[in-house]
């Protein structure tokens, strides 16, 4: 099991990527782990590590390169000669936390779609908060913006297929996210890829799903366009980060008597916080293409490093990529 | 000034209708206002006050009924004959706080929509809660499930004239709801938006803006195409809902030191909740339609049916509906 880390993306590079990759190299004997970047700044952190090794890239891609563009250009960014080792069969996975939309490219244009597949997509865990049980696997996050009826309905069959990976569920259930609960609601879009859905006998389609009860619900895989997934999870990463932050001025402006309820309130609040904390859940995954394409937050610490590296293992391990490679190819 | 009340509309009518109408009455003497409804359940509330009239009507749409069939059929629904009163001219402004789909689709097809606009939309008020500043106008939430980008740019124009009256801003900044900030970034149909909305002469066009920022920005009104507005609106509630139970079950899970804390920072707390509390604010307005035509929640009390009714003076005394006709004609 050999996975290809792209040793240079994401705010705090290369550190916490080698720091996330010792910890899963120390876990993991059995796995072996290529990370491209500059050699230098990589080796000072490594230990001779036997299972780590280091290839030597001269370029990077930043947070502000254009995704499609970057990818053309800079032939030999860490990203790209890593995309490339995984498309020629030198490593089995792509690990990066930089640039997503270079991410999403690299995945699609290098690593490549599967067949059949016509649209790649980002897939996300939502953490369950109300009933504290299995995350949800939730997709497509923003790979495209026009996704049509067809793809939401591939969405169904990928979600599935790695839900029962993810979350050990046997007979995942899929819900559409749509603006209305009642079958026949919906946008053109939603209601033919409602249709396409329900018909589908390879699923379990579980009916509609409104965005409000999205973080306490019972599904397995919540299926959207794009568009509207992507702006569903910054509309609750947004309003998460406003609470927590009214939360603080309100202690700060109640005084000497908000700071000791806050003091007496610490341990509540921080296992409120962990919960919402995304990063216990690892990072985001391109599907739909030849290879596990995984990604953490740029902002991303070893942890989450680590976290996303032993959902690639799971996801090896269970072949997930073959599966859907077999499903889709007749 | 007068105003038609569906007195039967929402979870506590007629009651907590007529009781925040006799607080407007009260505010407004140069005021009237007509409830449409049960007379025998709505006198039981009155006081002879002598700007509040009642008309008897026999049939209520619930919140199950399926909008445009029920506006249809139930001809003595109180909903219905106070939106025929406003087309009449009989009053000035409709309201009610009941069935959203059922209020969309009288605006839309009794009161009538403006000449030259093609689709009404729901607009709303967020509360700006970093900047503590003015309400940002928002639309469309959800009227339309299929906004073309015409439709949009037409929502820059109408979202404008608005927020001069309800935020008193001279000239008001729009901004796109979209997948990115930069330019060219979004769907088809916000790629196309943001180009109209960019070379329309008659508003302040300031570019995209994410989903992620909508709570924490300084534009006055933001516009989205229906489906994505509505999903975002949801998605806030939703993410806001389950904060404020995590946190108090955090705080129950807390043990002795929990409940000190949350005894003390008690007055913090209720200063954050007031923030968040939309209710503050008044209700959503279905714009684009020949009156103004005002919702508050299903589950509203007295004072956001005062909220919504001051609201509805103003729009009145700006003559907001009025200048719009004027805008679009020609």
């Amino acid at each position: 099991m050999k996975i290809a880390i792209d040793g240079m993306g994401g705010d705090q590079a290369p550190r916490v990527i080698v720091q996330g990759v010792q910890k899963a190299a120390a876990m993991f004997p059995d796995m072996h782990f290529e990370i491209f970047g500059d050699q230098e700044k990589i080796n000072h952190y490594l230990n001779e590590e036997k299972n780590i090794s280091v290839v030597h890239t001269t370029e990077v891609i930043t947070g502000s390169d254009e995704p499609v563009r970057s990818i053309r250009r800079k032939k030999d960014a860490s990203l790209v000669v890593a995309a490339r080792s995984v498309k020629e069969g030198k490593n089995d996975a792509l690990f990066s936390a930089g640039n997503t939309g270079a991410l999403l490219a690299a995945g699609t244009l290098i690593v490549g779609r599967i067949r059949n597949i016509d649209r790649p997509a980002l897939m996300g865990l939502m953490p369950d908060l109300k009933n504290n049980g299995q995350p949800t696997v939730f997709l497509d996050l923003g790979a495209n913006a026009d996704s049509k009826p067809e793809n939401i309905n591939q969405y169904g069959v990928i979600g599935s297929y790695f839900s029962k990976t993810l979350t050990g569920t046997a007979e995942p259930s899929v819900a559409l996210l749509n603006n209305g609960t009642e079958a026949g609601k919906g946008s053109m879009t939603t209601q033919k890829a409602y249709t396409l859905l329900n018909e589908n006998p390879h699923i379990h389609f579980a009916g509609n799903i409104e965005a409000r009860d999205l973080l306490a619900q019972k599904n397995n895989v919540i299926v959207a366009d794009g568009f509207t997934g992507n702006a569903v999870l910054k509309t609750t990463e947004g309003t998460a980060l406003t609470m927590m932050s009214l939360l603080k001025s309100a202690i700060k402006d109640g005084g000497l008597k908000g700071k000791i309820g806050a003091y007496l309130l610490k341990d509540s609040l921080k296992a409120m916080k962990s919960k919402l904390d995304y990063s216990e859940l690892g990072g985001a995954i391109l599907v739909g293409v030849k290879a596990p394409v995984m990604k953490t937050h740029g902002s991303t610490d070893a942890h989450a490093v680590l976290q996303t590296l032993i959902q690639t293992r799971k996801i090896l391990e269970d072949r997930v990529v073959e599966n859907l490679v077999e499903f889709f190819d007749d």
